[in-house]
C-alpha cells in the first residue's frame, strides 16, 4: 500500500473566494462558503484521479499551508478559516475513508499563547476524526518572532498531543518578510524547527511526542557535518561525550518531499529509512513535468523504488509502515485502493 | 433613461480565489485568474438581470471596494489586483457597452506618493476606456494616516484627472482598525473627505475637478447646521462674511446610496438635486428585501419617484442628466436598454 | 420647563491657564487653579444670562469635551484635570441648584483598564452630587485603539453605572490623528458608538443601562436604511427575522445638538421623540448668529417648537420629560427659572 | 546698571488659556488670545515692580521655557504659539524699551530640519526687534533624539545667527520622558549642550557665534576635572598637547542662575567672570524666600556683590558689560531705570 | 588607612575578548573566558602597584561600568557576563583580602522586573563574599525608560539590600542614545538618581537603606540652590515648612570622584564630610597626568589633604571611617597595606 | 597546491577586547587595538601550523563573520572595526604572501545604502591589496530587512566589484532574531542569497560578476528538485522552456564547507566540480575531532580525495584551479608552501 503522508485538501475554488471575503471584510461578512457535497465530491474525485495516476492509495490531507494566514487580523477570521478547512477535510475523509485521512490545521495566531488553539485541536480530533495536526512554527509568517519549537512556549500543545496520541507535521505557512517567498520559508522554518528541537529538552520531557519535519528536514541532512561537529565541540555543544547529533536527529520523523533522487538518498542515509514517511505533496508545487525526462517531479514512488541501497523492508517502512507507526489513530484500509 | 452611477463589477467567484492566492502567496504565484469570456458573460448576464429587475439602463461599475486591499503588502499584489479588476471591468463594458461604463480602481498603496498610481490611471482611461475612477482616500485602510483629500499630497492626481477630464468617485476600501467594520468606515471616510475638501483650496486650484462623494455624503448633510455655524464663526471658520458652507458643498457631487426616503429628501434639500447622481450599489449590501414592505432596500427608483418635492426636471437630472455632466467621456447609449 | 441636557462648564479663563501649566510642567507644578467663588460666580452668571436669553431653565453641565486630554501623559495630570473640572461643576451647581445639574467627566486614560476611572465616578456621584457622567469612547483621542463600547472592556463601568443609577452621555474628546479636527471626530465617534452597541450584547447584559449619544447620533439616523438592510441580511446581520435595527436603536437616547430643522425632523422620525433630550450645547460651537436669519444656530427651542409633526406631548418629553427619565438622580426644580 | 540676561515674558493668565485651547483643539480654533495693551501693561507693571524690588534695571525676556511645547503636534500650533510669544515680547519691550529687551523663541519642532525655524528668526529680529534668541537643544522634549548642538544639523541656524549678529541662549523646554521633570532636564540639557559643543568644530567653523549656556552650565563647571582629564587623555581626547578643556570652555558664555554663593564662586573661578552674564530668572522657580535667611533665592545681586574674589571690574562685567558684548543689537538705555 | 570606595576590576584583556564573543555569538558560544589564577594575579599585581603609587590601602572593586551591557540581548549573555565579573572580583579579593573588597554587579536587564537580579545578588553576597553592589539606574542604557530610583519598581531590591545589610553604589553603565557618551551619562544618571530619591518616600520606607551616589552627586551639589528653593516653594515643593533639601540630601552618601579641588570643597560643604567616601576610580578615565602640574588628575589624596576647611576628624571619616560605616560586611584589615 | 578559499583572520585575543571596548564605549574610546607585529606574527604562526597540519598551502582570509557587527550602533564603530580587520588581514598577508591572501570585510551597516561601503572597498583593494571581499547579505543581522541580493539595491556594489575585477564571498554575520543562532543563520542566508539571485536579473546585468556562496550553498543543492520544478512551472516560474534551474545555478560559485562526504558528493553532482572552491574554514566551528574516526571534521582534503567520482582534473580545479579563476587579482605563489 502506498501512503502519502504530506498532501493537502483539494477544495473548490469558491473556498478561496470565501477566504478573500473573510480577509477583505475583516470578518464582517458572516456567510459561509456554501460548498455543497456535490462540489466537494467533484474536487475529491479530481484528487483521487491524480492519486490513481501515480499509484497512491491513501493521502493524509491538511490545509493548504501558504493559505493558512496565521498572522492575519482580526484573529477571528483565522479561527473561522482554519475551522472551515478542518470541516472540509473531515467531509472529504468521510466521503472516501479508504483514500484519505485528516490532518487538521490549528488556528495558532501570531502573538497568542499556544493554549488558544487547543479547543480546535480537540474538536478536530475528537469530533472531526482527524488523526494528525499540522503545526506552523512561525505564526507571525515572517513578520515577528514566536519562540521556536524547543521553547516551553509550546509545551501545552505537546502535552495535549501526547494525551491524544496525535502526531504533528511541522510546516510553516505564508511568509511576508520581503526576503523569502513562502516556498523558501518552508525550508528555512523546517531547518529552524530541527535545530531548535535538537538543542532542547523537548524529547526528554515528552518522550512519546511525534513530530514529522516536512520537506526532508530543510537544510539539516545536507549540513549534517556542521552540526555533528558543533555537538561534539566544547564551545558550541556538549563536548566529545555528547549524544551524537545524528542519533538525536532520529527522534524526529521526516517526510520525503524532495524531488530528486540524490537528495532522497542523502536523507535516507542520514536519518535512516525507518524515520521517513513517503510524501509527495501532490498536487502541489512539484506537479510539473520535467521536459528532460517526461516524469512529474512529484512522482516519487518510482524514484524511491529505484534507490538500490534500500531493502524491501526499508521500502515497505517508507511507503506504509512508518505512517502506521506515526499515525496511531489512523484506521488503515484493509486493501490498497489505487486503481 | 435610468443611470446608476455607483455599482461594482460582478465577477465570477474564481476571481476572488485568485485574490486569495495573490495574498497568500505574497505574489509568488504568477498565474492569472483565468476568467474566460464565457465565465464573464455569465456574471454580466446575472447583473443585467438584476438591473432589468429594477429598471436600470446603465451602471457605472468599479472594483468592489472592500476587496481592494490598498494596505496589503507586498505592494506588487495590489497593483496586480487592481489591474485585473480594471481589465475585467473593461471586458464587461466591451460586452455590453449600452449597459455598463467603466470606473477604474487605482493602485494607490499605503505609504506611497500619489504619483505611483498615475500609470494605471492613464492605462485605464486611455487603453481600457474607463470614464471615471474610484479614489480611496484612506489607503492605509484604517491602520495609518494618509493626508486627507484637501492636502497637496493629492494634487498630482487632481492635475491628471483634470487633464484627462475624468471624474472621481470618493470611496474607501477595507478597514482594519478594529473599531469599525469596512461598512462603517465608508461613512466615516466619506465624511472626512467632505470636511477636508471644504476646508481646503482644492476647488480654487482645480476649479474643473469633479468629485462624487459616496453614500450620500456620509454624515455631512445630516450635520449641516453644525458646519454652517462653524463656517460663519470667527474662531472656527472665516467669520460672518465667509462663503456659506452649503454653497461650498455644492462644488461636490453626491451619490444617492441612502436606503430610505427621509434621508434622500434631506440630501436633495441640502445639496440640491442638480448635484446628486442616482446610485444604488445594486447588487450590494442593500440587496435585502424589507419584510415590512416587500421591497428591496436598494430599489431606489420608486423611492425617488415618490418624493413629491422633486420636479420632473430634478428627477431627470438625478436619473440621467447629472451623470452625463459628471462623466464627460461617457458615450451614453441612444436608447434606454432595460427590458 | 426647558432643560438642556448637553452643556458644558463655563469656567474662568484662568482655569485653562491652569491646564496649560499642568501639561507644560508634566504635573510638576503642584499649584491648583486658585479659582475663587467670586470668579466662579461671575462665570456662572454669564452662562445664566445666556440661558435666560434663549429660555433655558436648567442645563446639565459637563467638562468641555475637547479640553479633556484623555490621551495626555503623564496620566496623573489627566486625573488632576478631570477632578478639578468635576469640582468646579459641583461648586457651580451648588451656587445655582435650580439652574444647573452636574455631569461628571471621567479620567479614563488611553491604554488603561476602565476600572481606573471608577474611584472618580464614585466620588463625583456620591460626594460631589453629579447625576450623570460623560464617557469618552476614544481615550486615545484618535491616536490608538480602545475597544468600542460594545466590548466587554467597558462592562465594569456599565455595572457601576447601573448600580448607581447614573446615566452616561457618550461624547469623545480631542482628536490628534491628523485627519479629523475634534469637531469632526465627535460625529465619527458618536457613529462608531452606536454601531458598536447595536452589534453587541450590552443591553441584554445591562437592560437598565442608560446611554445618550451626542450630536443626534452622528451619522446613524441619516444612514438608517443602510443599517436596516444589513441587520436583515443573512450575510451581514441576523437575517429577516432579526429585531429591526430601528427597534434596537430605541434602546439608546439621543441629544438634539443638530443645528437645522430638517435634521431634527429626521432624528425624531427615526428614533422617536420619546428618546430625544433637548440639548443645544450653548454656549458652544453653534453660538454663531446666522446672518441669513439673524438667529443663533444653537437656539433650538423655537426650531423644535416649529416642527409641526410633533405633538405637545412630544415637545414636553423632549424639553423636560425625557431628561427626568434619563437622569433619575436629578432633583428637578419645582418651578421654571429662566427669566 | 544691573542687567538680567535670563528672564521670561510675564504674560496675563489668559495667554496660557489660549495655549490650552491651541493644544486641545489641535489648532482648529483660530481665535487669538485677545490680550489687549491694557492687560499687557498690567503684567509688565507687575514685573517691573519685581525688578525694582531687587534693583534690576533691564531684563532680557524670552518665552517661558517649559511652556514652549516644541514636541507637540500638529506643528502648526507650535508655530502659532511661539509667534504669539514673540509678539507679546515685542509689545512689552515697546512699552518699556528701557526696562526690557527681547529674546525670541524659535518654533523648531521635533523631527524637523532646523531651517524650518529660520523664517520666525528673521521676523523676530528684523520685524519685532528681538536682539537674541532662545534655542531649545531638545525639541523632542525628552521623547526622541535630535542631534546635539555640535552636529552639522544645526549649522543653518548658526550661519543665520552669525549673519544677523544675534546671540543665542541655550535652554531646553518641557520634558516628558518620565524620568526627569522639566526642571531637572534644564540641567541635563545644559550639560549635554556644553559637552557636545566642546567635542565639535562649531567654533572653528563659526568663530563669531555667541552661545550662552543657562543655569550656570548645568553640571560642567562642577565636573570640570573629569573633562580636563579626558581632553588630555590619548584614548578619550586629543592627548597632552590638546587645547585644555577650560580654555575651550571659555568660547561659551554662561548665565548665573545658580541660587547659592559657593556655586557662583565655582562658576566664576572655572570660566572666568568675563564670560558670565548676571541672570536670575526672576520671577521664576527661585522666587521663594528662604526662611533661614529671609532672602529670595533668586535675589542674586547682593550674593554676587558679596563675593570678595571678584574685582569691581569683574562685577561691572557681570552686571552689565558682558551683556553689552553678548547682545550687540541691544540698544542699552543711557541711564539706569530701576527705582 | 586610605580606602578607595569606587574602583573597578582590573582584568586581563582576554576577559573583554570573551565579552566580544558573548555579544557576537548571542550567547551561542559556551566557552568561558579561561582566565587562570596566574593571569589574574598579574592583573591584580598591576593594580596594586598603582594603589601603592598613590598610597591607597584598600580598593572596593566592582565591574567596569561602561562594559556592563545591561541593555544587550539576549539577556542570558548579560547574566553570564555579570556573573563572570563577580567571580573574577571574588577571586581577586581572595588573593588579596587586605587590598580589595568586592562590590558586585547586578544583571538587571532592560525591561525586566528588579526581582530578576536578586538571585545573583544573593549569590554574590552569600557565596562570593561581596560586601556591596553596584546598581545601574538605567538598564536601558539611554534607549528606554526604567522607573527612577524613587519608584516602587525598585522596592524588592531595596528590601533585600536592607535584609542583607549591603549598601549600593549607584552608577550607570553604557549609553547609546546618540546624545551622550557613557561618561556624560554617568553624570546625568547620578543627578537623576538623586532628584528622584529626594522626591520619593524611599528613606521613609527603608530608613536603613544605604546608597552612594557616584561622581560627587552629578550636578546636584552645584545646583543646590535651585533645589533648595523648589523644596520650599508651595507650587513645586512642600512649602516653607518642608524639610530642607540639603537635610534630605544627607540621607545619601557620595563618592569623591571629582578631579579638582574646588568641586571637592563644594561637595564637602553641601553634603558634609561625614557623608563622603574617598574614591578615585583609579585606574580610570582620570588616570591622566596634567601637564600643567605633573600630577595625576585621579590622585586625590593630596588634594583632599590640602583642603584646609577639613578637620583631621573629617579627613579620617572621608579616607576610612565612612567606608567602615557604609560597608558593614567589610572586614577591614587591621593594618594599612600600601607600601 | 591546496588553496583554502574560506578562512578567517586569526587575531590575538586583544583584538576582540578592542571590539568589546568599541561596543561598550559606543566609539567614545579612541584608542586603537595596539596589536604589534610581534603579536600578529605569533597568531599567524599558529594558523600556519594548523594549515601545515592538514596540508593547506594558501588560505584566503576574511574577518571572522559572527564578529562583524553590521547591525551595531553607532555606525562609526562598525566602520572602525571593519577597517581594523582589513588592516590586520593586510598585515598578515604581507608577512606571509605565499600563505595568505586577503578578503576584505565591508562596513555595510543596517539601514544604509550600499554606496556607504564603497570607500572601504576601494581602500581594501587598492591600498591594502585585498583580492576579494566578504559580503553580508543581511546587515540587520536578523533584526530587519535589507533587500536581497537580487535587488537593485546592491547594483552600485556589483558595478564596482566588476570594475575592480574583485569577487565576493557571500556570508552573513551575527544573528539576533532570537530564533536562530548565527551558525543557523549562515545557512539560511546562503539559501536566501541563492534563491534571490536565481530569480533576478543580476547576471544578465553583470555577466562578469563573481559570487561565491558559502557553506555549500545552504540548503539549495539538497532542495534542488523543488526549485527545478518551480522554475519549469507556469505558475511559479517561467514555464517548460525556461532555462533550467541547475543551469542558472552554475553562474554562481560555491565553497566546500560541508563536513561530510555525502553532502560534498551531492554538491559536486548538482553544481559541478568546476564551480566549487576547496574551503574548510579552519580553524573554525568544524575544528573538532570526531571521536568515531579520530579525524577533524574540517580536514576535508582527504575526504575530497576519497570521492571517486571526481577526476584528477576535477580535484585540481577544486583544490587550486577554480580559486585562480575566481580571484583574478591573486598572485599565486609559484611553489606550494605547506610543510
Amino acid at each position: 500500500m502506498i501512503v502519502d503522508s504530506h498532501a493537502h485538501l483539494v477544495a473548490p475554488e469558491v473556498f478561496y473566494a470565501y477566504r478573500a471575503q473573510l480577509i477583505g471584510s475583516g470578518g464582517y461578512h458572516k456567510n459561509g462558503h456554501g460548498i455543497t457535497d456535490d462540489m466537494l465530491a467533484e474536487s475529491a474525485a479530481q484528487n483521487i484521479a491524480i492519486m490513481d495516476g501515480v499509484g497512491t492509495d491513501v493521502q493524509f490531507i491538511s490545509p493548504r499551508p501558504f493559505q493558512q494566514m496565521h498572522s492575519f487580523e482580526p484573529q477571528a477570521i483565522v479561527h473561522r478559516w482554519i475551522a472551515a478547512n478542518n470541516e472540509l477535510i473531515a467531509r472529504t475523509v468521510q466521503m472516501h475513508p479508504d483514500r484519505f485521512a485528516g490532518v487538521a490545521g490549528l488556528p495558532l495566531c501570531a502573538g497568542t499563547p499556544v493554549e488558544s488553539c487547543l479547543p480546535e485541536l480537540n474538536r478536530a480530533v475528537e469530533e472531526l476524526g482527524c488523526v494528525g495536526v499540522s503545526v506552523n512554527p512561525d505564526p507571525y509568517e515572517g513578520k515577528g518572532h514566536t519562540p521556536t519549537l524547543g521553547d516551553r512556549f509550546w509545551y501545552p500543545l505537546y502535552e495535549r498531543l501526547v494525551e491524544l496520541d496525535v502526531p504533528a507535521m511541522i510546516h510553516s505557512a505564508g511568509c511576508y518578510n520581503g526576503r523569502e517567498v513562502y516556498s523558501d520559508h518552508f525550508i528555512t522554518e523546517a531547518s529552524i524547527a530541527v535545530m531548535s528541537l535538537m538543542r532542547s529538552d523537548v524529547f526528554r520531557d515528552f518522550p512519546t511526542l511525534k513530530l514529522m519535519i516536512s520537506h526532508g528536514g530543510g537544510s539539516v541532512p545536507y549540513q549534517i557535518g556542521r552540526w555533528q561537529a558543533a555537538r561534539l565541540s566544547r564551545g558550541l555543544g556538549d563536548g566529545p561525550d555528547a549524544e551524537r547529533f545524528e542519533v538525536s536527529l532520529r527522534r524526529l520523523w521526516f517526510d520525503t518531499v524532495l524531488y530528486n533522487k540524490e537528495s532522497l538518498e542523502l536523507l535516507f542515509k542520514v536519518v535512516g529509512p525507518d524515520r521517513c514517511l513517503f510524501s509527495t505533496e501532490k498536487p502541489g508545487s512539484g506537479s510539473v513535468v520535467d521536459p528532460a525526462t517526461g516524469q512529474w517531479f512529484d512522482d516519487l514512488k518510482p524514484v524511491i523504488e529505484s534507490i538500490d541501497t534500500l531493502t524491501d523492508e526499508d521500502r515497505h517502512a517508507i511507503f506504509e509502515g512508518n505512517a502506521r507507526a506515526f499515525f496511531p489513530r489512523w484506521k488503515a484500509p484493509t486493501t490498497p485502493a489505487a486503481s
